[in-house]
């Protein structure tokens, strides 16, 4: 029972905006258009079923938990499976950024129907600070309580649900009472024309209420034994639920007329639940709930996000960082990417997950198409008993999830969704990048036909100063150690008094080591010093060279912002260049 | 003459939303307090007159140029010049953010003129390309032709002073026409009480126009000999146009009755201009010079964060990285910071300049006040023929900014200057931090007293390896050469197999080194290291003991984000507790 809480709350929680997404669309065309949201809503309900009766194949498929990533790759190979991974992680960072947006609308309409309507001037800020709360809980790695999970879940189904039966019984009885705005939304006298093409992108938008189904299918492990079986039944029940709650919206907006009003922002299901129920107890449970299983949701994405990562990391397609090498702090670099991704998606949306929507859905549809087809390539393949009814199912779960896909990237394009299209494949070309940089360093540091490197024979040593303080003293005794009867000390000289005073200075201090000044025409400090140990090198051609800098260590951690970044500098460009730097630093009491 | 051009455009430029800034907060009080803008203006009119006048004192006195912070500093001590510098960076940053912000206003209300009303909806996006390619521009320091640069401020001057003219001229023969709106602008009705608080938070607002007066007085030094007087001429001539000018707009607007429209956000400026000249060319170039004056003010503070910052790292209140150490880059760090905060200022307020006003003019009303307080008390020190006189207008300066500045950050408080009067006592915070960060380093440095450290005994090295590959046997190598008789490597256990392997290739290729493998119980790498380091040195405490870390070094720069991200962890850790440590690079050849 808990599992449906946690894996159902991203789906379930879409129909807090679906509804009003599809309105969106359709007040462009006036508002004898709003009709058509009912055969809309009904369509998407239809694919909805659909596509869940598909889902249910991977489930018995896949009973180790098989998300579009792992499927699509095991069926289809390595390239869909990167597209299907890049539609996913970006849909992972939009999941994040639309529910909260949403879960904040939900919370400034109610503050705007108690009389603080400025809140929602606030809208990014509040956003920003959930995201970073859900953040730093994850990155704490809160032991996920199913229970305390599974409150706000029932609480929103309970609460809708409510709404639904009430709301009709009432209008039945009584009529249904239009929405009073406090401002009057703008709905354009005679608008676009009402085309084809209005309805598309309404059904475009509206197909926003699938996204989060595919979670019980990437998590059949985490259900009790049997896993499958149990997967299966609660996917059934969660569809049922999402498609009762999104008719049932639908509806109440179309005999209420409730429209999205572009000057309160007051959404739609807040529209809807004071005019049925007036602004008391009732409407403020449903706007709390709402809010509520929006973190939920947004929270399970902070779940998928770092594990996706990990496969890909794991599979070299991703940097190490992203996978566990048994550390502690395992999924903290992708908790860390995802927080800080979708709080720039909030900041350049300023919150509104309505403008978010067209990016939405395009991701998860990919990923939808290629795993249905994944499927359906698996049955070809294992021809196991009843294989054509299943490879039927699925054919059509991806024949008409690639029909969607192809009507949202269409209609959604200019709104937004060009953005995803063409970030996924940058995704495919980075992932294929870095597992070739993988492949490259292996091959090179196999020690097959390796040959043990010469004995060092002298060493050679150069320290770099700046001056002459008590931090450099250790670096030339230290120099002097591991080469005797080769050590030189450098300086550049980009202020011929201050080269002065040194000279003068390092008679007393200088260690007998000799102290070279460079010249620096250009006054840089980095190219001298290159082109002296390039000289040095082609001197002695036998020795090891080693580039020796002197560094002192500030008491407080602020402080070292204030100094070595010169330091960071050279040794960089020795790096690059493979000569060996030792640092030999000098701690400061205080 | 290009004088004037070059240090006014800053100041002249406010002129474009002077009247705004009036207008928007008077509009509050319904369309009856519209005309109080007229007696508002002219006090501010006098206050300008009297600031103008005040810092022609100035002028005479720093002759070398006397910005806020070294005119403070000088009289009245650290304390009040740092406050003045902290107040200072703050005002450029909000210059930028302003002057790029009314800049693109001014575009876009040509742009909703000429048919095209969306390109307000991309404001944000057309501010941060400007604010781009101004730092781009700086950055790459190109020479600032003084005679390009006054093409905008002279377009600008004759531009509007022709509308003054011309529209008053039209006025007195026809009557003026009240502006037109595509959608008309929300005035309230009654609206808030038309109290004393509305008219000082419209004066408080007006005060903007006095913003970037102060640049003549810090460039004193770039004009014609003799210096100050010509200084002095043009700080004069500047004041008159201003004043001309921001009683000019402000007297169309009140007869024209322009208002601030929330709806198109058409600045008052291109309402006056396309009500007087019609949608024209006269109209269209008025536009243009606005945008370019105004980005040319922009310009300005790219020249004066940087300065100021090194006058403050070279007195040791900032990073010496803002400090020219003779480098070619020298103002590099002071613009890049520049152009990053003010693009993060005009995200956060969505490049509406009128909604950023609360927080400008603070800054600079505390630069002026601590300023002219500074040239008291300089007078009243050094008593030269006619002090009396000119310690009094400087007295009246200051007594007059001083209760400006009152009221500016009493009316403008909630409204965002909070932030202002926030950062202000941080930034000094920090200035001091830093100063005292660098008097400790000095005195923990110096070597007056100092010891030489004693003779190096023997050397102990540590080879810290993750594996067993090509890049690891130079660093192998090494150790041997500089610690013949006391070498081990060590290598922490994370996953038995591994390890396992790892133990049995040492045998062909660990050149004959002792393999010490610590174990992780909770499975993070730096501790263990740490601790052995420690036992280590406990156990051969005379030595001096060298890490030695083999790094390999990818073929491409994008390759290094990939690696060695431990690797950097570990040199950090070592770093503070003072070990030497020493990498030993494998470059990779592809
Ligand atoms: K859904
Ligand atoms: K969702
Ligand atoms: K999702
Ligand atoms: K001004
Ligand atoms: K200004
Ligand atoms: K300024």
């Amino acid at each position: 029972a808990t599992a449906l809480a946690v894996f159902s709350s991203d789906a379930l929680s879409s129909v807090s905006y679906a509804t009003e997404a599809i309105l969106t669309i359709l007040v462009l065309g006036g508002s004898v258009a709003l009709g058509l949201s009912l055969p809309i809503a009904a369509a998407i309900a239809g694919l909805l079923l659909i596509v869940g009766f598909s889902y249910r194949q991977t489930i018995h498929a896949y009973p180790q938990g098989g998300g579009g990533y792992i499927v699509t790759r095991d069926n289809l190979g390595d390239l869909p499976g990167l597209v299907a991974a890049g539609a996913l992680l970006i849909d992972y960072v939009l999941t994040v950024a639309v529910s909260i947006s949403a879960g904040v609308a939900a919370i400034t309409s109610l503050a705007t129907n108690w009389g603080f309507p400025t809140l929602r001037d606030h809208a990014v800020e509040i956003a920003l600070v959930c995201i970073l709360i859900v953040t730093i809980a994850n990155l704490r790695g809160a032991k996920e309580s199913g229970f305390i999970f599974s409150i706000p879940t029932y609480a929103f189904i309970s609460g809708i649900l409510s709404m639904i039966v009430f709301g009709i019984a009432h209008d039945l009885m009584f009529g249904a009472d239009p929405v009073v705005h406090s401002i009057d939304p703008d709905i354009p006298p005679t608008g676009e024309v009402l085309s084809l093409w209005l309805i598309l992108r309404a059904f475009a938008a509206g197909c926003t209420a699938l996204t989060g189904i595919e979670a019980i299918s990437d998590g059949v492990q985490a259900f009790k034994p049997p896993e499958a079986r149990n997967a299966a039944i609660t996917l059934t029940l969660m569809i049922s639920l999402l498609v009762t709650m999104f008719l049932g919206i639908t509806w109440l907006a179309y005999t209420h007329q409730a429209v999205p009003n572009e000057f309160t922002h007051e959404t739609i299901v807040s529209q809807i639940a004071r005019t049925i129920f007036g602004v008391g107890p009732l409407y403020v449970f449903i706007q709390i709930a709402t809010a509520l299983i929006l973190v939920l949701a947004a929270n399970t994405a902070f779940a998928d996000f770092p594990r996706l990562a990990s496969f890909l990391s794991r599979d070299r397609f991703l940097p190490r960082q992203f996978s566990s090498r048994g550390d502690r702090l395992v999924f903290s670099n992708g908790i860390l990417v995802l927080g800080l991704c979708s709080a720039v998606l909030v900041v350049i949306f300023q919150a509104n997950e309505i403008a978010m929507l067209p990016l939405y859905a395009v991701g998860v549809f990919t990923s939808f198409t290629l795993s249905q087809s994944g499927m359906v390539r698996r049955h070809f393949r294992r021809k196991q008993p009843g294989w054509h009814y299943s490879a039927m199912i699925n054919g059509i779960g991806a024949t008409l999830t690639g029909i969607v896909l192809v009507i949202l990237m269409v209609t959604k394009f200019v709104h937004g969704a060009w953005m995803v299209i063409t970030a996924i494949p940058i995704l495919v070309m980075v992932f294929r990048a870095i597992n070739q940089h993988y492949q490259r360093v292996a091959e090179q540091l196999s020690l097959s036909g390796a040959i043990l490197p010469p004995e060092l024979r002298r060493h050679t040593a150069i320290v770099l100063v700046s001056g002459i303080h008590r931090g450099v003293l250790p670096a030339l005794q230290y120099a002097r150690s591991i080469a005797p009867d080769n050590v030189t000390a450098v300086y550049v000289d980009l202020d011929p008094e201050a080269t002065a005073k040194l000279r003068q200075r390092w008679q007393n201090w200088g260690c007998d080591i000799p102290l070279v000044v460079l010249e620096s025409p250009y006054r840089s400090l980095i190219n001298p010093i290159l082109r002296y140990i390039e000289e040095v090198e082609s001197r002695y051609g036998d020795d090891v060279i080693t580039v020796i800098l002197p560094e002192f260590v500030p008491a407080r951690w602020w402080e070292h912002l204030l100094h070595n970044q010169t330091g960071l500098l050279i040794k960089t460009a020795l790096r690059l260049r493979g000569t060996v730097v030792t640092s030999v630093p000098y701690r400061l009491a205080r």
